[in-house]
């Protein structure tokens, strides 16, 4: 490995200008007026990736921004092929006035660099880049098949992602997918995050009386919309906060003793974490740990609910009607579409007399996990020993990214998350920055898992 | 009363022309560009109640609008003193668009009069002025002590009312209170309100984490406002509308059995109320009907509620905090401090493990109740009979009317409720009206109760 890490070390300086290029631009794609400047990154990518010799390189138009492809397939058949993708798009900068330096002219204070768009997701994706052209300039063809996808609208929800994997499903066909676009668990703490939970977004709407009404003439003899709201709610969830939904945990997979015993030894302190957000005491399903709870077990939170007056002081009106925005956080093997007709179910059964409800299925989005057990997982912890000197941890996260369903909804394959970033680079906020030390770091780190991945056998 | 009966009758145009008179003015209390207006109505009933011949009449200034206090006393130690209470402001007429005729420019139609303030309150108000003239006119004194007070604030919530009742409370002093701005049961039915409820009014905020979290990355592990508002608000009732809060029955003076005996026999159309609000079945305490729970039982009910995303869509927000007001309506002996502590005291024993929360009184009122038995009721009933040709009904109303609460806490006695309304009169509402024979039968009453009162001693 030595020859390749010298090529990225001597190579440095250079490395970090192009990023710096390709962070100048301003590709944020939830505005239209910086249309030319998406369209700029883009083409800055596809100029990268076939100046370093990769074998085929296009550029996609979909709907939206284009997708930029790149393929090299050198390696041959029986060897395994990798699809890394990353997002040259980038989160608006506002509120302007709280950078120290502007969001589009990259600055280097302390070994970070600080640009928007550093760690999301521009530094991470050209780490692969740079990963590849390492391979390629060092005299040495790759040693696994590798595809790339650099789409343009993450920022925006990827609306044009999916129909773009189906339309290239035998082009994009491979053994993985390779994604830098997480955090590490802590710093210097390579992390691989290999479970993440679904959705299942739900709106419900309760109906009284025709018309708002006047709860001295009618209180008392009416059933009230936001009573019975409250008495539906207060039955989805027991005392343990086990959710009551009959069905609702029938598919889901529970964490694996193994899995516990790991999870028992990740470096998370509880203290802090509870502390950083105002909060005295975890709460949550009992017989789990906090960090079962939030990134492991379903859940159901309410996310927002109204009704009646709103205003100060006191108006004594029995509303006409009352909704809530409840959502579910699945684990894997939940299927978003059957719990959300379990909840319906559910509400029609223990709506209150006196009422009728509406239940608006919103959207929902598959949990995904990578089998500990996977290859690919097993390449990436070696090369991650390898460049960081440890072992990484392996971790579940509590959110969603859709992509990872998407991926192996279309494809048909497991996605390894192999994040550099850190929970405190601030992306989507003001000065947003990446350590200079890990995207260096990144690149080795990509550079061996292509070497270490190619003793596998697909 | 053949004679008194013959004066109103000769007099009806005249009367109708006065109350016309008085309709045109647009004394609006909540706009103070109509203060001039206001004024104008208040000199107008002061001129009218001199005109008359009342003893001494006079303008009291309070920090709003002006209170027009007449007194007549004539009749003696031995005999009853009635203060008769009405308003000369009126509910602003928006939406004019949808009056059709002026709502100052009153108009008979069908034995109607429209115009705002044609029921609520000037034509009921004006029913005891011109009572006192048939009296005073027809050659015989008044057979008992008469007072009346007559305000200017009723529909901003008569905020200087107690202040002059405390301010002129000897001047005050009396036998009963006589209000008629009510409403009949029905058409040609006379009613007798006997029992209105009290209120507390409170508001709960539940405090969680200390900014508004992802729901993913938190979910599950957190206690969620809004969630546990609801486990609250679901643990005040049981599933028989029985209130949970302990105590919060115990002052409380159920009904008795002639009550409930006398409410049977009451003309409620319960399919009819209930379908005029669009509900198919009632719902409530269990073991009482639809017109006892709304009228003679207390309530807990939800006024509004509010907490996390309202909006279009899906927002997954784990909301920092949320809030709800509640409030409760009260029978006759229920003090709404005393249930206002109970409530807190209560919300503190449910509130469930990982949130805080804070409790406001915001305010209450007292319930009041004239005892079936007390002697000014009893004339009253006769005063109805001998001019509607049938008893009047006494029944008990949901809602609440402050000043009535104020006179019983502030004066010390009982008012009388002699509704001359219909609810169909669309009071606070576009075409305001009021029945001219109700008008004239209201004065032939009014004359008719002052007569029977003088056969009571005090």
């Amino acid at each position: 490995m030595s020859t390749f890490f010298d090529y990225v070390d001597s190579n440095k300086d250079r490395f970090k200008d192009e990023l710096f290029e390709l962070l100048k631009i301003p590709s944020i794609s939830a505005d239209s007026k910086y249309k030319k400047d998406v369209k700029e990154a883009a083409t800055f990518l596809e100029n990268q990736l076939k100046s370093i010799g990769m074998d085929e390189v296009k550029l996609c138009e979909t709907d939206g921004n284009p997708v930029i492809f790149g393929k090299h397939l050198k390696a041959g058949a029986d060897k395994p092929t990798v699809l890394i993708y990353g997002h040259y798009d980038v989160q608006p900068p506002d509120p302007l006035d709280l950078w120290e330096t502007a969001p589009f002219e990259p600055t280097e204070r302390d070994g970070k660099v600080y640009a928007r768009g550093a760690s999301d997701d521009k530094g991470q994706a050209y780490i692969h880049v740079k990963a590849i052209e390492t391979w390629l300039k060092s005299g040495q063809d790759v040693p696994v098949n590798i595809k790339i996808i650099l789409e343009g609208e993450e920022e925006v929800g990827s609306p044009n992602l999916v129909p773009f994997l189906k339309e290239y499903k035998d082009e994009l066909a491979c053994d993985m997918v390779l994604v830098s676009d997480t955090a590490m668990f802590a710093k210097d703490t390579p992390s691989i995050t290999y479970g993440l939970r679904g959705l299942a977004y739900m709106e419900l709407e309760v109906f009284g009386p025709n018309r708002d009404l006047h709860s001295g003439v009618y209180g008392g003899a009416v059933q009230n919309p936001l009573n019975a709201l409250c008495e539906m709610v207060a039955k989805m969830k027991d005392e343990n906060s086990v959710i009551q939904i009959p069905g609702f945990y029938d598919d889901a997979i529970d964490l694996t003793e193994e899995e516990r015993e790991a999870g028992r030894k990740l470096p998370f302190n509880e203290k802090e974490w509870l502390g950083a957000i105002g909060v005295d005491e975890g709460f949550g399903e009992k017989g789990y740990s906090t960090l079962e709870r939030k990134a492991s077990r379903p859940t159901l939170d309410m996310n927002g609910m109204w009704g009646g007056y709103q205003g100060e002081g006191a108006k004594t009106v029995l509303p006409a009607k009352a909704g809530a925005k409840i959502s579910m956080r699945l684990v894997p093997n939940q299927d978003p579409h059957k719990i959300a007709k379990l909840f319906t179910e559910y509400c029609e059964s223990i709506k209150p007399a006196g009422v009728t409800i509406k239940v608006t299925d919103h959207h929902g989005g598959d949990a995904a996990m990578t089998p500990l057990d996977f290859y690919g997982l097993k390449a990436a912890a070696q090369a991650y020993n390898d460049v960081y000197g440890k072992e990484p941890l392996f971790a579940r996260e509590g959110g969603s990214i859709p992509i990872v369903a998407d991926f192996e909804r279309v494809l048909g394959v497991n996605t390894i998350l192999m994040g550099f970033g850190l929970n405190s680079d601030a992306i989507h906020s003001p000065n947003e920055h990446f350590h200079l030390k890990d995207f260096y770091r990144g690149i080795k780190t990509s550079v061996r898992f292509l070497e270490v991945l190619s003793d596998y056998k697909p």
